[in-house]
């Protein structure tokens, strides 16, 4: 059939020719149906509706043409199995955070939070205008996974301690579960850090088998009822001062997207990196409020003087990330010549700023 | 015609189907194409950019449905004429400040900057999960505008002044390029502010005719080349804390199109306002370093009795803006309210790990 006749015909029946292109489309507009393991619980408050947020927006911006179903840890694979289950394809895509994989490639730890590290808008501004993603894909592109960031806690909190922290004594022998490098830290300061799942915090804490615990910030915290098991929450989070969640993506699926589709699955995750991080903010200062105001929980800063013994080993467990292989010394350099400007920037800027807000409030 | 037959006939016709499908395509993918007005000098760096940045995000979110022409201040209108422009249809979308349209309503202001009000993240956190956005939009729509974050500076600099700022006294006859609110505050503590196009800052700021001036930030600042009109920089911007851009779409426009590209440019709208942050961020820590390094410019802090002062004048400039009318005091109660909590939680999170971070660096 030649095209003009074709047309024509196509004039006088418009019914027809609307099936024709249904068919086409339902070609065109194949649905992907994606599975998104998670290192939470499903609808785990803030973390695990992050994952659904992202899913549903990834819905949304592809016309239902990626359509994201969320599986809470443990549902499909355990939660820490979740990077092998991706890259593997086992499932499509994941919701977890970086330090998490460091058992891959030390690199990774620089991508979530590190001790004295970049804040929320500081990670965001190395990884998408400082160079920061270019390195992280990097390091996840050996395990043929693509690496995006999908949500932020903000600076975390210290932590809930049964008994004050005067001097960096205070923390020998201190028995405190606190994951990761800050764990680290602890542990070359005398302490004992104690690994635990989350559901079982708030009992040891309670039964005195730990004497401390940090977990996320007040909104989070406020939830698990910690200050019904210690009274005194300590800050800053020096731990976690930003930390950052990711999605990380199966290669292959991504791959076997149309590159419109794709590019919109990554945007997608930068609205979820927006939107956790507005929602612990705004949720966070209304919980430390209902903390203090109907709880009674005494905020205490940690000393100077302890903080400074801390950062001093926080700089030494941090520098040696950097030795462990190619990458890890990649992503440092890139990591510590980043945060020296943006400590420099911040000083008169937002550190600057917040102390006049306060100052004269 | 019958369907089967046509089926038939289709299924050995390829090619003529494929015709047929993109006919029908081309009526439901219609092109949509709209004007963007803005209020910035075209390619402005950071403002500029971040219009485009946003006119790109949109063409792609929508696959080309939305296809958005950026146009530089006067272009089709004076910059301040562009709520005007696009409230009447001249054009589909406008890109600026919303304290820039406080003749049409003074609750504009509170969605771009208040003296000693939010941060950026503080920003988003408001308007995105605090009821801001809300607000906003009442805000807007008798003037048939649906407003969205789009962009934001970071907490801008001091500004640039050719003597020294060491007590209140010294504000006392300033000649000072500041607009709005800045300006009011000025004004009562004895100087002078002054308006004052982008183009005409340098060339008053080095003769003389201005004594200070404040501008945005180190990126913008830098290419200004103010450094070589005054040398002392001071910090903290406390008049803009971290200035919102902002889009405006006209209403009916936006109600035109189908729900899913509504959606999608009001989320183009999220990435571009995360983006030029990100942005910003990176590059004011580079011009920064460069501003000190290699120009020796002077940073300086306003003392904090100089800050006390400017507080207490711009709390009452702040508090009257609610007195002008129902929308504008209901903005303020939400602000006011947002900002003791965001106050209260900086204290332990944002500004104790800054100062932490710096303390021990």
């Amino acid at each position: 059939m030649q095209r003009r006749k074709f047309l024509k015909t196509a004039g006088v029946t418009a019914g027809a020719v609307a099936t024709a292109a249904s068919i086409a489309q339902a070609d065109e507009k194949k649905v992907h149906e994606w599975k998104m393991v998670t290192t939470w619980p499903k609808n785990f408050p803030g973390l695990g509706t992050g994952a659904e947020f992202l899913a549903k927006k990834i819905n949304e911006l592809t016309d239902g043409q990626v359509n994201v179903k969320v599986y809470g840890a443990g549902e499909i694979v355990p939660p820490l199995e979740s990077f092998d289950a991706v890259s593997n394809g086992t499932a499509q895509m994941g919701h977890g955070a970086a330090y998490y994989w460091k058992g891959k490639s030390e690199a990774a730890q620089f991508f979530a939070a590190v001790p004295f590290g970049l804040n929320a808008m500081e990670m965001d501004s190395w990884i998408y205008h400082g160079g920061g993603l270019e390195i992280w894909q990097e390091t996840y592109a050996p395990f043929n996974l693509v690496p995006a960031a999908a949500g932020n806690t903000g600076v975390q909190m210290g932590g809930w301690f049964n008994k004050e922290i005067n001097a960096i004594e205070d923390l020998k022998g201190l028995k405190m579960r606190i994951p990761g490098l800050g764990g680290e830290v602890l542990k070359r300061l005398g302490g004992t850090p104690i690994s635990l799942p989350g559901g079982e915090i708030f009992t040891s804490l309670q039964s005195g088998a730990i004497d401390a615990t940090e977990w996320v910030g007040p909104y989070n915290d406020l939830a698990f009822g910690l200050h019904k098991a210690a009274k005194n929450y300590y800050y800053p989070g020096w731990h976690e001062p930003g930390t950052t969640l990711e999605t990380f993506i199966n290669k292959d699926a991504l791959d076997s997207l149309p590159e419109n589709l794709q590019k919109k699955v990554l945007d997608a995750a930068r609205i979820a990196n927006q939107d956790m991080f507005a929602e612990f903010n705004a949720r966070n200062g209304h919980a430390l409020k209902e903390l203090v105001e109907k709880h009674d929980v005494q905020l205490k800063p940690f000393p100077d003087d302890v903080l400074k013994e801390i950062r001093k080993i926080s700089d030494e467990v941090v520098a040696e990330i950097a030795k462990k292989d190619a990458i890890s010394q990649k992503a440092y350099d890139s990591y510590i010549a980043f945060r020296e400007n943006a400590i420099a920037y911040a000083e008169v800027s937002e550190l600057a700023y917040l102390r006049a807000r306060s100052m004269t409030n």
